[in-house]
């Protein structure tokens, strides 16, 4: 069986070792501390909280875009070498078990990486080098997801619905 | 509703800052490197894997000692400060979503964490500050699981069974 690792390796085109560079610096450090994290979040989700395709923008209706913000950076901020504002706050990241409420389809992923390439692009507190990394690794880690949605969404050994169908709307 | 991490500390009895304060230092560091964690894990597993409890016992039995042991110890090292080993390898640590195929009661949590307990007394390359630190890092991330299993096992709405219900054995 293949693991979710592979998957997410297979789905996004992104090898583990290149998602995973990201540990090879310390981007908390090398960007200069938190700004920059704060600055890539609101770009991003001021987008998702205006996304015109409506099957998108509903899956975080029930989030307040700050809430969302914050919970966001202050993972990336952890993940990448930053304090652990995330554990302190609110304890592991255990990402898979915290998406299980979306529908993180392979749809879902390239229109949340589609938000996130564009926040990327318009955030000037990010150097191009590390738009890279960071950019392999949310590749690579919204496909683990839509394989850990699959694992999830499985009830009593039988699919609820395929991760691959098209939302309904 | 309660937060995963509320229900940790409330659970566990373990505040969340006593849980985290795993953070205010860098064990991987402070106890020289890998081996102190290899020792952890090595002899947690050989009183797991030889446990007089059947039913807890039977939940290891689809996985190899050895395998048990390093992907152990390589996510405590990755998370007490040392090198990303766990993710290199496997990616996410995604607690919750890799703990779904397994019963993660309260009887459960508290079995793990009595060997957990033994298995810290009995490793001499931890000093007794640490291991302080790591049993409270260990009861609330228990509880954590035990939450989170109480969450992912609810199918449709409906709980396939009640956590704290003991197992049949």
């Amino acid at each position: 069986m293949q693991s979710l690792q592979e998957k997410a390796s297979e789905w996004s085109g992104v090898a583990a070792s290149d998602a995973f560079a990201i540990d090879e610096t310390n981007l908390f450090e090398s960007l200069g501390g938190l700004q920059p994290f704060i600055d890539l979040s609101t770009n991003f989700y001021t987008r998702v909280y205006e996304d015109e395709e409506e099957w998108f923008r509903s899956i975080f209706a029930n989030s307040k875009k700050e809430d969302a913000i914050r919970n966001q950076y202050e993972f990336f901020v952890q993940r990448m070498g930053g304090p652990p504002l995330f554990s302190q706050r609110r304890g592991h990241p255990a990402l898979i078990g915290r998406h299980r409420p979306f529908p993180v389809t392979h749809q879902a992923a390239e229109r949340w990486l589609h938000h996130m390439q564009q926040a990327l692009d318009s955030t000037a507190s990010i150097d191009p080098d590390s738009k890279t990394k960071m950019m392999n690794f949310f590749r690579h880690t919204a496909y683990f997801l839509v394989a850990g949605n699959e694992m999830t969404r499985q009830c009593q050994g039988v699919p609820r619905q395929h991760a691959t169908d098209k939302p309904s709307a």
